[in-house]
């Protein structure tokens, strides 16, 4: 199973290297990570996509709350939940394929942001099927490079963010 | 000085504690980190803000190059390039002033991605000043939680990506 793991930790050197070691030495396996800025320049928050079963996130959990610079953990992924990627791609396009391409930046609801005579570049966000289904349209065309931010998530809603169901 | 490192690595445990230990052991200021999926499953691209003089950056490169798992180190700052960061913002919102928010959601090129009766969740994506106005400006309504993905960035061209001017 996959787990949405959102971390608040203090902005401090080393915080980093602690997290990673610590899942990298006990061998968990992490899809993807971001760590941006907070509202407080005090912390850091980091994302993180853990896959495993209950007892791997209730270990992650646990390890992670014993380093003294994590604040606070949450499993996002445990609630409803509103997921994001981001993507910048840059795909070859000729006179002859760059209104294919436009019609799927269009459909996608993406947008281009560079342009030159050889290539597009197109930033989109979204859920990760989202942005897969997008690289494998665009891949016939011929993907000269692109980088991904990893998952954010933010729970949907108030009130402990229980499920009707739980 | 604000240098956009990208290094693709190998998708194998303990490359990303590798790079944040290096980084952490010699005291260097990582503002933002994202590290993504690439096209090859066999590698991920981490992206990060280095904050330091030109003698700082080359002794980050040379650090990251001699990392096994780093196939590959690339200052993205040095030539001209796209830069996006992406970021869910959750605001208490009223009936008094969910229009007034959807006003500034429209001028910043934003969308709503969930409603609730005291709250509207916001994504936004752009450059660091952008999303940083964006803070700024929903501030004032009360800012409920924040996830940002940290900056990833392309090249803008090809060609040796090189600036007219170097």
């Amino acid at each position: 199973m996959r787990h949405i793991i959102s971390a608040l930790v203090q902005n401090v050197p080393g915080v980093l290297s602690h997290v990673s070691g610590m899942l990298a030495s006990r061998g968990y396996n992490i899809d993807s990570l971001a760590v941006g800025e907070t509202e407080d320049n005090r912390f850091s928050r980091m994302t993180f996509v853990v896959v495993g079963d209950h007892s791997v996130l209730t270990q992650v959990r646990a390890q992670l709350e014993k380093i003294v610079t994590v604040v606070k953990v949450d499993d996002i992924s445990e609630k409803e939940y509103v997921e994001r990627d981001l993507m910048l791609i840059r795909v070859h396009a000729t006179e002859e394929t760059r209104s294919s391409i436009l019609e799927l930046v269009h459909i996608f609801r993406a947008s281009i942001v560079d342009v030159d005579p050889q290539m597009l570049m197109i930033e989109i966000s979204g859920k990760e099927s989202k942005v897969e289904a997008f690289i494998n349209v665009m891949r016939p065309f011929g993907i000269a490079d692109l980088v991904r931010t990893g998952r954010i998530a933010l729970p949907r809603s108030n009130a402990e963010y229980i499920k009707p169901h739980n």
